[in-house]
């Protein structure tokens, strides 16, 4: 048995393709999606985020939501997550046997009127009663509590580090294991990165794991989770060839590139367990299986660096 | 007056462009380099490397380089600099008016040989004969020692620390303005950039200015900006567009943008004088000049973010 399989990371890298890049694409083939998870999770990666619990009328691409989680567990030991945006999404969750729950509030107020049909306060409750529900279940899952526009917001402009800080808040005392700050539009630069997690960490001290959602919209993605890095996330979220587009801000890429944000972490000597070469024939492979979507990312364009000592010629 | 034009920036950005960039292009006129300069200029880019002093028969397109560093000082303010590569080369600078010289050398030795045909002690050498010969004019010009493929080599991999370190002492030694570290071809990560930043500021201590010249190849551009900023690097070389292919990995992006680094600094609070909407427009018209490149960057593509306060609905 190779001993670095057992080797606990010291960052996970969290893969959402399956969900948020999908989200926008035509219906692809459980087995296809599968065949991603099964050949990402081989390469290291090790927590997915593979569908989200919704009404199958509104996001056809995730009909398959509990398919996906009970196949996927067949096919890999990792962490795989399901989205939800309510309570009932959460029940239904639960009962396809999800181990790991993400439940996404926004924090701006007309995001969450207008993806959530709510408010940001209601859905801090929501998540309070559910962590409360599950709490005495022997399979409780793990509970994360996602925070979307974090950083800012097209309708709203910045949102204020103090709002953020209510809501992580309101998250840490439901009891959720991780608070993950998303850059739903790519707002984000690496100055307001080290003072929202800075503000947090000081706030909640080490009982709640941070995570980061990065965007890559302007640019700042691998400068961001190096200052996320730095100010103590220890989760970061990418997918595979920076699937996913950001709606509001067509032909900007969204998501980091996981193979990016694995070259980065690797080369700053922080343990993910993910083996580069074989994520970059994951990428490969995916490019396979989306043959009409653009991938991204630098790291498969260029290659892997020669990194052998000085040639004796 | 606006007070903001008389205030000193905390980080010098270098548009390289016009001689990085350009010099894999066919000849651009003069009047059209000029224009470029002129308008990134005016968006508050306070130095550029404006041409090289290499012979007209090995790099056509800087035939033009007294003229556009005679030309260039009547267009703008901001610190004109050229490279050379050899002694030959900075007598002809000098004679041209530059008051800023980058002499470049290479970490690699293989890199040196073939790109210099001298081996980077003996680079040093002549920069040290270079700055024994100005230092008594009385316009001596600033003299950058620059260090290509500080960070790795194609040839040899990755360049130990100590190699550099050397080489920058003997720079030192010569008493160089400033030192600048090429990762040329897009070997750093900010690991390293890191290690080698701390290595030469205990090294040499606050007398040199620490400059940084990043490509994007492997999408860690902003990270390594980031951390050579941490590390105490004052001068940053980018160019218009990331425009500037390294021609050792085809397809891949070479320079960082200026743009985006504009932005990773502003972000900041980082003041370098730039307004980030006026060089949008330069690089809107740089593309016009070239139309047949491709230019690249992210902030260019998704556009500046409404940072405006929360509106009121």
């Amino acid at each position: 048995m190779n001993t670095d399989t057992v080797r606990l990371p010291e960052v996970i890298v969290r893969e959402v393709g399956l969900r948020d890049g999908l989200q926008g694409l035509p219906v692809l083939p459980t087995q296809s999606k599968l065949a991603w998870l099964g050949l990402e999770a081989e390469a290291g990666v090790s927590a997915f985020e593979v569908t989200s619990f919704v009404p199958a009328h509104i996001l056809p691409q995730f009909a398959d939501a509990p398919d996906m989680i009970a196949q996927g567990h067949a096919v890999t030991h990792a962490e795989l997550s399901a989205l939800v945006l309510n309570a009932k999404g959460a029940q239904r969750a639960l009962d396809a046997g999800v181990r790991s729950l993400v439940f996404v509030l926004s924090a701006s107020e007309t995001h969450s009127a207008r993806n959530a049909r709510t408010t940001p306060e209601a859905a801090v409750q929501v998540v309070q009663d559910l962590v409360a529900q599950v709490a005495g279940h022997p399979s409780r899952p793990r509970i994360t509590g996602a925070i979307a526009t974090a950083f800012g917001c097209t309708y709203e402009g910045r949102i204020p580090v103090e709002r953020v800080q209510k809501l992580a808040e309101g998250l840490a005392q439901a009891g959720v294991d991780d608070i993950s700050l998303g850059d739903t539009v790519g707002f984000a630069g690496p100055g307001h990165v080290r003072r929202l997690y800075g503000a947090l960490r000081r706030q909640l001290g080490d009982g709640v794991v941070l995570g980061a959602h990065f965007h890559d919209t302007r640019g700042m993605g691998m400068a961001n989770a190096l200052a996320a890095l730095d100010a103590g996330v220890t989760r970061f979220d990418a997918s595979l060839g920076g699937l996913g587009g950001c709606p509001f801000a067509p032909g900007a890429t969204g998501n980091i590139a996981m193979e990016d944000l694995c070259f980065l972490l690797d080369e700053l000597g922080v343990h993910t367990g993910v083996d580069l070469e074989k994520l970059l024939h994951a990428r490969h492979e995916l490019a396979r299986l989306l043959p009409d979507q653009t991938l991204h990312g630098a790291l498969s364009r260029a290659g892997l660096p020669r990194t052998l000592a000085p040639a004796s010629t």
